[in-house]
């Protein structure tokens, strides 16, 4: 098999140079492990409560405050006071729009678990509220084309 | 906020179901680690051999080792022997189509480090070979609409 992305100007051959500011690299070191991970789901489903995470990403109390504290210090959440009559101060967490912006890779993430790991297509999907048709993360360039794998070329940015 | 996603039919509310079988989880049980993601980065640009996986990840022989041998045995890379004249039999290791599958999640993860974490858009960019225009991974439904966040459900599936 080619590889999938080919290399193009100075980036070839591979041998020659090192990712050493790949944003994979760095987006994983923010949100490289599972219950960071699984913590961002919920948010985008809505949970914005600390018992409400440790009990739906089944996680411990301790591991859930580790992550939650990681994701506010590195901006993906933010955490806010509030206070419901007759109860102490409580807190709750919520996406900022960076932690929002990582929705294009959850997808991506069930799509390819819902084909590759669950035997029965996966046990919820996601959809198109408006006109309910399933909602899939996939390649588009700036102009417009859909891109497959073995379209792709990595290259060094234009602007420099 | 609103949730990013509603939930929709039997989903509604959050708190009365478990995500037990959750595709996003499964899918972080196999390509969880951070080195297990880019070592399957550099099988996208084309890496097959060990020593390459080493000195490109920048992780031990040991920690490639073991990645290599979970992403074989869970389905992601091959593993193939071959024979250069005089030299004694090696192997390399390329992705299968459920690891090529990894693709959208891994651009994904790749545009929000290069939009959140970099300090000048990311040090590479991934183009679409034909026109050179750079690639991005979207959201978009079965009936051609293009998706943002806030115009998703989750839903049971209608299958069943």
């Amino acid at each position: 098999m080619d590889p999938v992305v080919t290399m193009a100007g100075k980036l070839e051959p591979r041998g020659d140079w090192e990712a050493t500011r790949c944003s994979v690299a760095r987006a994983l070191d923010v949100v490289g492990t599972r219950s960071a991970f699984l913590i961002l789901r919920e948010a985008f489903y809505g949970t914005s409560r600390f018992d409400d995470f440790v009990a739906r990403v089944g996680i411990s109390e301790s591991v859930a405050a580790a992550r939650l504290r990681e994701l506010v210090a590195e901006g993906l959440l933010e955490r806010e006071a509030y206070r419901e009559e007759g109860q102490r101060t409580r807190h709750r967490y919520r996406l900022t729009e960076m932690g929002a912006g990582l929705l294009p890779a959850l997808v991506a993430l069930m799509q390819w678990g819902d084909r590759w790991l669950a035997e029965d297509g996966g046990p919820v999907e996601l959809r198109h509220r408006e006109c309910g048709e399933r909602v899939e993360a996939h390649l588009r360039c700036a102009a417009g084309h859909d891109v497959e794998a073995g379209m792709l070329e990595l290259a060094a940015p234009r602007r420099r």
